[in-house]
């Protein structure tokens, strides 16, 4: 899954692992939600709440990512020279958010 | 997980089996983003588009429940005669979409 | 501006003219936004904040929109015999909010 | 409007001209909604269509500002040593897009 061409730059590993911490419990909270399917009771409304939960939870997991990107390596695009990919992709990734 | 206030109101089983299965492969999707996490070299841009992927998988699984309800319970409130009840919790799940 | 078919249907007078009054303010803040632009020294996030507020207000017009159809036209779908096109209308407006 | 304490950062003039442009377009749109809302046949759902329409251009606006803004600024942060202000009012602006 790993489609980049910025060979040298990688998440640090104090955000790696607070995010591989939070992906466990987004687990977690999935299984939780598969549970609740099993049960022929579940109500509509009941699933959207659990799916809008970990959906927030996501998106927690994505601004710490987004944080750490912006701290480690686009601040620094400049002195590195990588610009225009640098801020392309992330235009690109926070448009549809 | 389940706090609803509507004992007789169920997702059907047809949409039940199909978030199930939905939910089973966003899991397995959630897998591997754990496994690229492993690896010391991932790139944070590329967490965040497989965050943006699953968020994406949730929200269509989230369109699937909403349109089961609104053909299930919520067209048929005027009848069953619980309309403020059904419409303000759809209008609070909906608010922060 | 107007494309429905459903002839029948339209926004009750209280909430249309509440949405009137708050469009006017939104107009109103848009002036002040237009201002800002006028001005050399504005700065980015400064915009950002404003177009972030801009939408937020206009989030809030389309709750009130959508509270108001919920209750004067979908929870009577099944009565009127219009739950398909109704259904579907609804979630294809809120699919990418 | 103006509370941004960076005081010697701006929008660059070009951006800020397409920025007023574009602003200029959206009021249009608001006075056609507004005229829209005049008519006591006014459909929710299309009143609903035209408030997503405006949305979706302000989220284009946005992210021009937004690209302005990585390019002019963020990707010099660690030269001008302003790090932590400009990486916390981004995460901040972004978090609940």
């Amino acid at each position: 899954m790993n489609d980049s061409c910025h060979a040298g730059l990688r998440l640090n590993d104090k955000t790696r692992a607070e995010v591989r911490t939070r992906m466990r419990s987004i687990k977690g909270h999935l299984d939780g939600v598969a549970r609740m399917l099993d049960e022929d009771s579940t109500y509509c409304v009941d699933v959207l709440k659990q799916i809008k939960a970990v959906t927030g939870a996501l998106d927690k997991v994505g601004a710490i990512v987004l944080r750490s990107h912006l701290r480690d390596h686009v601040v620094t695009a400049a002195d590195r020279g990588d610009v225009d990919e640098i801020v392309e992709e992330l235009v690109e990734i926070l448009k549809y958010r």
